[in-house]
């Protein structure tokens, strides 16, 4: 993927598209860790719980990677989750949109 | 530690007075981590949390190990907690409680 270069413009659209998708996951995760902890009965759902959050942030972590030369895969992975549509990325060269959806469609 | 001998009436008290006390450190932790739950703001507290629990966890598995060789150990830190009181234990030999007393006051 090291081989697209991104404009000032494509590279604002990412960041934007990129921003939002992980202020969206954020609140999913804040809120599904609260609920859990709500229903806590002893300590074995409680190490769980930690467990869970442990799996969640290297989840997000690993998904969540702007670098340039990731990026391409991390939309992929967006939009087949469905967090981020093609639409969303309109304004990024055609090149980058196709490796998008090919990927996403594997 | 390993030179103290139980008493079946010994190791029936003992047991009592162990469980009493983790269960009742067990219902703090599920009530601490409730309320910290309900406090999450961002990613930052939720990975914070996490290792909250964990450490809890690691000081909880540590602080309640019902091994004989170990038990004196575990009153007394119970009793410098504040979680049992030295006549939660009567009922142990004379030799164990000024043990547990001594520990205690460390």
């Amino acid at each position: 993927m090291q081989h697209f270069t991104w404009s000032p413009k494509e590279k604002q659209l990412a960041r934007k598209v990129f921003e939002r998708a992980a202020a969206a996951e954020e609140q999913e995760l804040l809120e599904r860790f609260k609920t859990k902890a709500v229903g806590l009965k002893n300590l074995e759902d409680l190490w769980a719980l930690q467990f869970a959050i442990r799996e969640s942030e290297r989840e997000y972590q690993q998904k969540y990677d702007y670098r340039y030369s990731q990026l391409i895969v991390v939309f992929a992975r967006l939009v087949r989750e469905e967090r981020i549509s093609m639409d969303d990325l309109r304004g990024l060269s055609e090149d980058k949109l196709k490796c998008v959806e090919g990927l996403a469609a594997l």
